[in-house]
């Protein structure tokens, strides 16, 4: 997996942070995660062919968070798109769509799907043979949900010499990288482990795009590789980041902590901070693999 | 005048134009036309306070002409402004506008003052003592309109050594500035220029947003300061240009000239050309006073 930040900044951007827009590559599929103002362009600065995205995640209808999609799917539509488009979104993205584009007399020439996910509880939104999206609900004024992409078990790969040592017929590798013995014609059973290696180990990418503290979210990703949680205040706002649903760097941390993550990005900064360092130092306090995102950042994993 | 061109691009934006935003300075108001996506950003790059803008004019609705609106309008709203916002705008505007905050539950702190404009000729849309506006329509696929900034006439200034010799009392001096003669209470008539000198020259300021080529339109602004047209193609695509109602270079120079324009600025580039020297060597076949926009361009008028 690859996330790249496309956008890091809060509801107010910076002239450095653009709202909030992530791209994850998973296996050379490209899924769009919240789409703020100025998503588009920096696509464009990551050189990302905006007609290889064919999924795209939309937590919640605060404008910093989907102001770039009517955009987006307008330069989609001149750059001749044709496949349809899957749009997983709260109800109500649909309805300003379509008045948007019913204003500009805009006649798109693809189809979007839209998939209106609004589980209370963790839920499969999307699936294919190597992959698994979940959606899970997140605390914040206005329904909002976040995202778990779950690379699925991998097939364990064959050792080609010791196939060949057995002779082992080829329509049996697929029993093999399930991971079951070999019965031998002579009735000797063959230790899986002699005729596999292990798999690389399976990624996981955790989203929490705005949320309250809400320890119980840390039971929706455990053990997962990266986890992305907001941090829009340092612990001196911890007033306003409950007034306002939003999380503090100290709490970023300790979700990560509690979800047993292997790292920890935070982001959605607000924009009254001039120095981030703070933020970092509050986070690590919980959780020390922690890493201060930017527009432009990429992080394989 | 000021212009400041904060967007320069056309539908599709690239990684150096943003889609069609500007923001026209005059005797220190901001007057910000068109606000195409990431506007909001271009005015931080130029240090332009958000809270000084408080008319915007929107020539219609075509996405890249107004989808940074709403994202300006909520940082305004996050910045705590409470001055109402005078917004010039098409039918459509509001209801696209109140679709997107009633989804997000925002409860602006000011209010937003809609003006719609969609006058089959040219009107005078707002003016104070020092400016009129008008509103004149453009030729495109949908309802489209173009701005004429039109400083009054400025009074005359006061020569204060003739003013004194002649003893003239203050509660005279302006009609000397309307530029009456003064009748001395000998009965002497003392001619105004020799009381008052020329004002500087009113300047004006023409934009026509997204137009096919339609002469008729110099007529809405004889001898303009400074005109800017949209150049969305060279002449090689002329058809192209009928088709999507929009303008070559070779057209722009054209409505300049018929205007009696003192300089044309060009813009709204398509993103297929990567080199733009056409675009001015042909607008400079019908008027040799013509400049290309960029994203950061200003110029003072």
């Amino acid at each position: 997996m690859t996330i790249h930040i496309l956008g890091s900044g809060s509801a107010t951007p910076t002239v450095t942070r653009n709202p909030t827009a992530q791209l994850l590559e998973v296996s050379g599929r490209y899924f769009l995660i919240d789409c703020g103002e100025s998503c588009q362009i920096s696509l464009l600065r990551k050189k990302i062919p905006l007609l290889k995205i064919n999924h795209i995640f939309i937590s919640h209808l605060h404008g910093d968070h989907w102001l770039g999609l009517p955009g987006l799917i307008s330069s989609m539509h001149l750059a001749g798109r044709k496949l349809p488009l899957k749009l997983f979104c709260p109800a109500g993205m649909e309805q300003i769509l379509q008045t948007i584009f019913s204003y500009s007399e805009t006649q798109l020439q693809f189809e979007i799907e839209f998939s209106i996910h609004h589980p209370s509880e963790k839920k499969v939104i999307w699936e294919n043979s190597d992959l698994e999206i979940f959606s899970f609900p997140l605390a914040h004024r206005i329904p909002c949900h976040g995202f778990l992409f779950n690379e699925k078990k991998r097939l364990r790969n064959i050792r080609r010499e010791a196939v060949e040592v057995y002779n082992i017929p080829v329509e049996e590798l697929i029993n093999l990288k399930l991971g079951k013995d070999w019965i031998h014609p002579d009735g000797r059973i063959i230790d899986n482990r002699l005729l596999t290696k292990d798999p690389k180990p399976s990624s996981s990418y955790a989203y929490c795009s705005d949320t309250e503290f809400a320890p119980h979210l840390a039971s929706y990703f455990p053990e997962v590789s990266v986890l992305y949680h907001e941090a829009t205040f340092t612990e001196e706002l911890i007033e306003r980041a409950k007034l306002t649903y939003h999380s503090t760097a100290f709490q970023a941390g300790e979700i990560a902590y509690l979800a047993g993550a292997k790292q920890l990005l935070i982001g959605h900064f607000s924009s009254r901070y001039k120095d981030l360092n703070p933020f970092l130092l509050e986070s690590q306090k919980k959780f020390a693999n922690t890493c201060l995102i930017f527009d432009g950042f990429s992080l394989d994993f």
